[in-house]
């Protein structure tokens, strides 16, 4: 037997190149020192400055203890386990409006088998639902058609990077800094990330002239630019694009021949009373663009908004503006993984059509989703202003999505030690910080900033009650920080 | 505005070259017609010479009416809905064994939040039972960090393809005929299908002497061979492999450094006393060949079995034998996509650790698997004889999995009347099938087959009181064929 891996034949010199450049820093390098951080804290209580790891490197509400949507949970075990419908049990445990819809959904499963593949591209009256849920959004048509129910937003996006991409070639302008998903999922299909920074000064604005620039720089290497993310409420940056910039948007993409990649899963999360969401296809068919002037792909999850079900992998994407022969190939791609998870599809709907004035659950939905909402944009503000409070640090304001991603600057000195210890200047201070404090955030240059500017990201997650234990561990970490590093 | 889709950005002459080349038959051009055929009975009752679809082209039990495990969706209900746990009405309406193992399961997931994104891997407590029964069904170890959940086999899949695939110089030897997600998510990443065919003389079986024929002309070509796929039972084929056989295959691969990706998802289906499963891990163990000796990778999937849960999408792989490095690789690209959905991890737990002999549930889950089985035991040989029946038609021995795959001997006419409706004679004679009797198959070509040889894969699962019809139908209809088509 071989006492080691030598025979194997799996090795970094013949995998996947693609998989090797691949990166994704949400859960990468500092994170895995947190869960060790933390598996010794259990072993050994007592074995660090701190007694608990405080997660603020994920958009994962539900793991820092915000509690599921009662509604949503009722509908979705009724629907696991539809035999108990009829027992009057039942009707003791749960709101006669979950129960109502659970038939419902029921109703509209063929064979009301919650256990079968579904239609590719998700059951067809949760799509009906779905695209009634957009239409009272947006005041425009939605087809249900367009729908596509997938495990969360990521496979949705990898499917059109897959669509997309063909070659090194093929370009895709992605915003700097970007949630990695993208960066990754474009290396993964071999293609060529094409940057466009948002400006820092103006709140990480969206600047056509840059796009316009990039572009022009990335057709003079030869890319094919296909395709241009755009994430709104923005991810790491949290900034909520105006109305107005969102035209100029939807006209470049129209004028050079882009499709328009419109990551849209936190629409529910607007903090700030000066923004409103609004969905690149209301804006699009509002300045009177049609279906046939504009390749629109809006992405939407259950894992964002007010509701945080990550663990449900629900989402969907809808997909406008493509020719029938495109449509059958996203089809197909679509097909070969059978259908999405059916609670998730499930979930979907229900996100999409929430309870109603005068139902059973209303006012208790409403409290939970109002309580949730009212009490992010409180944590945002706190935390807003804890960073600014802190020296060297400007911090952008929170409009939307679950983030602050502050600048530092570093000193001279930190960015020597950084260098010495081989890591980058940001990732030196989030895993100083980490060991100092247990607070986990994730570097900026795992989402890519200007070059010689450094950043993190920290989500407003964690519960009211662990925020000002958080502000105070930071503030005196920080202060050390800068005192060991100062010129 | 353009009053068509020219100048919207995609096209079949930019769009992904791979994803054109890829082919997914099982839900091809065959169930569109089918689907478009249920339109028309719904719409037009009496409008075709039978009154319903019978879907007998894909393994989804569910949507043909088979009912799912009550315990399984028990347990699944009550981790949705956490709340209702500690009620009164809650015992009257679920088993006390089911509320024991929510209980338990709860307690292993972080925060019990059954709405966090989890490990990238799957939760830590449902990877261990996982490990448990796959320990119970080889008498050797498993250990719990070689487990990545997915949903569904299919991903699964696809990561491993994406981790070899670099070019279309990396090979994967393949059955033919062989489960058409293999040849799609080749195709998808760009990779060389290196075809070994089954031999349908000694009922599908696998010779080692083939693999290397093939092996060899694929190295002759400059193609580097990366794996070998085995689907054991097999799909389409329905064949269960010996053990003889699978430590052949397990030296085969050993000795060429081929990666054995070993396709086990109908491991608890299998319908003949001289049969049995066994997992190639175990095969590999017994004659002494341990992890760093093999690579070898085992899908799993909540979709089969007895159970059939496809709209869960839950399943895993065990990862076995690669270095650390590659491991590293593997969770990276899992970890892009965040984790599997949380229900289908649950179930995919329970799958592999049901009641046991006391427990509250255990005799009606006993009953429940046993109706299921048997009945699908005597739903193949049923159809098995009626297939050998025909004029023409040999049919395989269904030794398990959930398919048959007759061979037809077309009549040179139908192949000329195929050949001028453009289309393959197996497809031919599927579609004349659908349009004459409501029954769907999928023709042989999207599984691959011998040239010149004709099959269609058909499920053995309609419900047994459809089968008298489905056969009589059949019968009927390919003697109407053979009497138009024959010499």
């Amino acid at each position: 037997m071989a006492s080691d891996y030598s025979s194997t034949p799996v090795t970094l010199n013949n995998v996947n190149p693609k998989v090797l450049k691949c990166e994704y820093a949400v859960r990468g390098e500092i994170v895995n020192l947190a869960q060790k951080l933390q598996q010794d804290l259990k072993e050994n209580p007592g074995s660090h400055p701190f007694d608990e790891i405080l997660y603020c490197n994920i958009g994962n509400p539900q793991s820092l203890a915000q509690q599921p949507i009662t509604f949503f949970r009722e509908v979705l075990a009724l629907c696991d386990h539809p035999l108990i419908l009829d027992k009057s049990e039942t009707q003791g445990l749960f709101s006669a409006d979950s129960i109502e819809r659970a038939f419902q959904i029921l109703d509209q499963i063929p064979g009301r088998a919650t256990g079968a593949y579904s239609h590719s591209q998700g059951i067809k009256g949760l799509r009906d639902t779905i695209a009634s849920g957009i239409e009272a959004r947006d005041g425009f048509p939605a087809d249900p058609n367009d729908i596509f129910l997938t495990d969360g937003a990521s496979p949705a996006v990898h499917m059109m990077m897959q669509l997309l991409i063909g070659s090194e070639n093929d370009g895709i302008l992605c915003p700097i800094p970007q949630y990695p998903l993208y960066s990754a999922s474009i290396a993964l299909h071999g293609g060529s990330l094409v940057p466009y920074y948002l400006d820092e000064e103006t709140g990480w604005g969206l600047e056509v002239s840059e796009l316009e620039n990039q572009l022009k720089d990335a057709k003079s290497k030869g890319i094919n630019v296909r395709a241009l993310v755009v994430i709104n409420p923005g991810n790491p940056t949290g900034q909520v694009l105006a109305e107005a910039n969102q035209r100029e948007i939807v006209e470049f993409c129209k004028k050079e021949g882009l499709v328009l990649l419109a990551d849209e899963v936190y629409q529910e999360n607007v903090y700030v009373p000066e923004k409103q969401f609004h969905s690149f296809k209301k804006v699009a068919r509002s300045i009177g663009l049609g279906e046939k002037d504009l390749s629109l792909v809006s992405f939407q999850s259950v894992s964002k908004g007010f509701y945080g079900e990550c663990g449900k992998r629900g989402g969907y994407m809808e997909v406008t503006g493509f020719s029938p022969e495109i449509r059958e190939q996203i089809y197909k791609v679509a097909s070969v993984n059978l259908c999405s998870n059916i609670s998730g599809q499930i979930l979907a709907s229900l996100v999409m059509s929430p309870p109603k004035v005068g139902d059973e659950s209303y006012e208790s939905f409403a409290a939970e989703k109002e309580g949730i909402l009212s009490s992010l944009t409180r944590r945002a503000k706190t935390l807003e202003d804890a960073f600014n409070s802190l020296e060297g640090v400007t911090c952008n304001k929170a409009e939307g999505a679950m983030y602050l991603f502050p600048r530092i600057n570093l000193p001279d000195k930190a960015i020597k030690a950084a260098e010495e210890a081989k890591t980058a200047p940001d990732a030196f201070y989030a895993k100083r910080l980490l060991n100092a404090t247990g607070i986990v955030v994730v570097p900026g240059s795992g989402f890519g900033q200007r070059p010689g500017t450094w950043h993190f990201r920290c989500t407003i997650l964690p519960q009211e009650d662990k925020i000002p234990a958080i502000v105070s561990r930071l503030t005196e970490f920080h202060k050390q920080f800068m005192d060991e590093f100062r010129g």
